[in-house]
């Protein structure tokens, strides 16, 4: 260990999975969800794994960023950065599908640089001998809480057969659906996606959801679907339901007026998406909560700098999350195992993945929690099999990027995406 | 280094140093400069070092401390700020001379904490082989710039003979000190320590030093000595000849109201000194540039995070310096280094202590600067004839807390302590 470490070659692989027919305010999940996986060799078996976004603009990004990278030592984070800072360039590479917030340079740079950083942890954790939460300033829980993502969804793909959840598009269902997870995960928490129904159905789900489950935290997200005045209205018919009430309407200014007049605490994971709309949120009062997402806030370190700035300003800190595997997961749980104050269970769309990973050793949950892995680097392993048919099926699913609007419209050519749209 | 990695024996030693008769608005530096000296045992000669005041209340609980940290994982950084917080407990230690702002529990538990978690990280990198500018984030620079330090100063203590650098009493004393500083280290960058002669005298300093060095930024720094009236007067007749002006007057509503008719920034050691601070100095606009010191923020890490709150919110970054040794010198320059927005030199007081020293290859100045070492850890080691020498020093001469205000006293009865003082 006291010679160097240097990354000798790093490959970045695109991948798709099967996922459900999820509805959220831009359109429907697709019949595959993209991803790519990032491996950091470092010889003698020695190998780090990081998990990302899978539409091309950004592979392209990774693609570059990963040319720059040999002979890196793997504890050179600055030199990480600088490299991809490098390779990338000044690129503003949006998300088609508008459910992370705007985009800018700042954003698409720490999104690129993201996957490496997680893959030279798990490197350098492996070569320590010390699971990643201690490079991030060590564990402070051992289980992290994850909550049951809730999802308004159709019982199956067009064309294809009802998946296991079936249809949710009231509240019986979303009540059902609930039940299914929680009884299978032990989910404490409950967030419901909302944003694809009149808002009135969407309170209806939350107090069906809240009869069900009364003693669990509920939160609801319509992804910016409803204008100030409809996000007003909604936040004070559910006052004393909600845990908080996350991005109901878009920027700044707007969430700041929902804020001042909603009786319990906005999140976000849409007006503030990177380190420069943190000034102008703190001022406004915009949001209670911030979502951090290791994927687009540049890394692990990244977010916990993030932590320290939303516990001296006193916002609360939760997390976010997009489809995602088994590297992802095990990332999210160590970053969250190390950050004293993320104390709202952690969103996972992984449930909705109905078992598909790429690791051998996906981390179980039990309790709604994930047990913090102790083991050297993140704790998972790369399963080269399941690697092969995920890249089989990027190759083949002919999706290339991510967009749940032209999805929906197929299917319902009247469908606009609108923001608002009550 | 699969293996645990255990904390087997810490201990603190107290130590003393001669230090000019260097003058501030507090009076007077005392003979002898008070330090204490950790050592984080981890065995096989593995050892890592700390350095912090030697004040009797804060050696009281750097002992408290210390007993709790047997069996510690040295990456175990949570571990290290639980145990310390619960060997600690919730107490206030305040500083006797007041030059380093208010006093809370939050600061007295942070000031504990730092000179075990830089040992901890010195010997994280001694294992690892990777120097702990490394365990930062990484280096960005490779030299990292310091100011030259000036006071205005008694020709030597009372009773002795005149030290090397004579008497400053006067704007020819203080230039001469400059020239002496510059010649000798090639500083960049000049900072004088007012709050000590009339503000007008203190302004003919300044405009001797510019004068005599055109193209070298100046600071003035009267630590909290003047009022708010006074302080902007200071600051409108020095236009364009400061980089900064340093806490002028005390408080985060003073400082605003001076900030806010300025022509150059405000930066501050005094009114910013711990996180909980930083929203009402950011809301105010009290300061531009935060002066970090790891030694009563928690560390190298929660500096590190102080950084980025700094980047965030635009907020300059400087660093502030006490009476320190080699091991201090070494911390503060990894942590420099690692740290892209710390664009300004860095304050130290090392020259003054004219070659005394604990380590056994202390950093060099060349330049004005001091190249940042790239060996395992911090990169010095301790020499154990110095640290004998300076503990029997402590031991026989006399002072246990740094009393500047009653130092000077002994000789001027009629001195008191005033702020604001004009």
């Amino acid at each position: 260990m006291t010679t160097s470490l240097p990354v000798l070659d790093v490959t970045v692989t695109p991948i798709a999975f099967p996922d459900p027919p999820l509805l959220n305010s831009a359109g429907v999940h697709e019949p595959w969800a993209l991803r790519a996986v990032v491996q950091v060799h470092c010889g003698d078996r020695l190998v780090g794994l990081g998990e990302t976004y899978g539409d091309a603009p950004h592979l392209a990004l990774l693609g570059r960023a990963a040319g720059a990278l040999a002979g890196l030592d793997v504890f050179d984070l600055a030199g990480l950065r600088s490299r991809v800072a490098a390779a990338v360039g000044i690129v503003d590479s949006p998300d088609r599908h508008g459910l992370t917030g705007g985009s800018s340079a700042e954003k698409t740079l720490a999104r690129v640089v993201s996957p490496f950083e997680v893959a030279l942890l798990d490197v350098q954790g492996q070569a320590i001998g010390r699971p990643v939460h201690a490079l991030l300033g060590g564990k402070i829980r051992d289980k992290v809480p994850y909550s049951a993502y809730l999802f308004y969804k159709w019982a199956g793909h067009p064309g294809a057969a009802p998946d296991e959840y079936g249809e949710a598009l009231d509240p019986a269902g979303i009540v059902a659906q609930a039940r299914r997870l929680i009884d299978r995960y032990g989910f404490r928490s409950i967030k419901l996606k909302g944003g694809v129904l009149a808002p009135e159905l969407e309170i209806d789900a939350i107090r069906a959801l809240r009869a069900e489950f009364p003693g669990l935290p509920l939160r609801l997200d319509p992804n910016c679907a409803w204008t100030v005045d409809t996000s007003i209205k909604v936040a004070q018919e559910t006052a004393g339901l909600l845990e908080y009430l996350e991005d109901p309407t878009a920027g700044l200014a707007g969430m700041a007026e929902v804020a001042a007049l909603a009786p319990m605490p906005l999140a976000t994971n849409m007006c503030v998406v990177r380190f420069a709309d943190l000034p102008e949120a703190v001022a406004r009062g915009s949001v209670g909560i911030v979502l951090a997402d290791h994927h687009y806030w540049g890394g692990l370190t990244a977010s916990a700098h993030l932590a320290t700035i939303c516990r001296t300003w006193g916002m609360g800190l939760s997390m976010h999350s997009n489809s995602h595997l088994g590297i992802s997961l095990a990332a999210m749980t160590h970053l969250a195992a190390a950050t004293p104050n993320l104390t709202y269970a952690v969103d996972t769309h992984l449930p909705w993945q109905l078992g598909t990973d790429v690791v051998t050793d996906p981390l179980p949950f039990a309790g709604g929690s994930v047990t913090v892995p102790d083991t050297p680097g993140l704790g998972v392993g790369l399963d080269p099999d399941a690697l092969a048919r995920l890249h089989e099926n990027y190759l083949t699913c002919g999706i290339r990027e991510r967009d749940d609007t032209a999805y929906r419209q197929r299917f319902e050519p009247g469908y606009t995406r609108r923001r608002p749209r009550w």
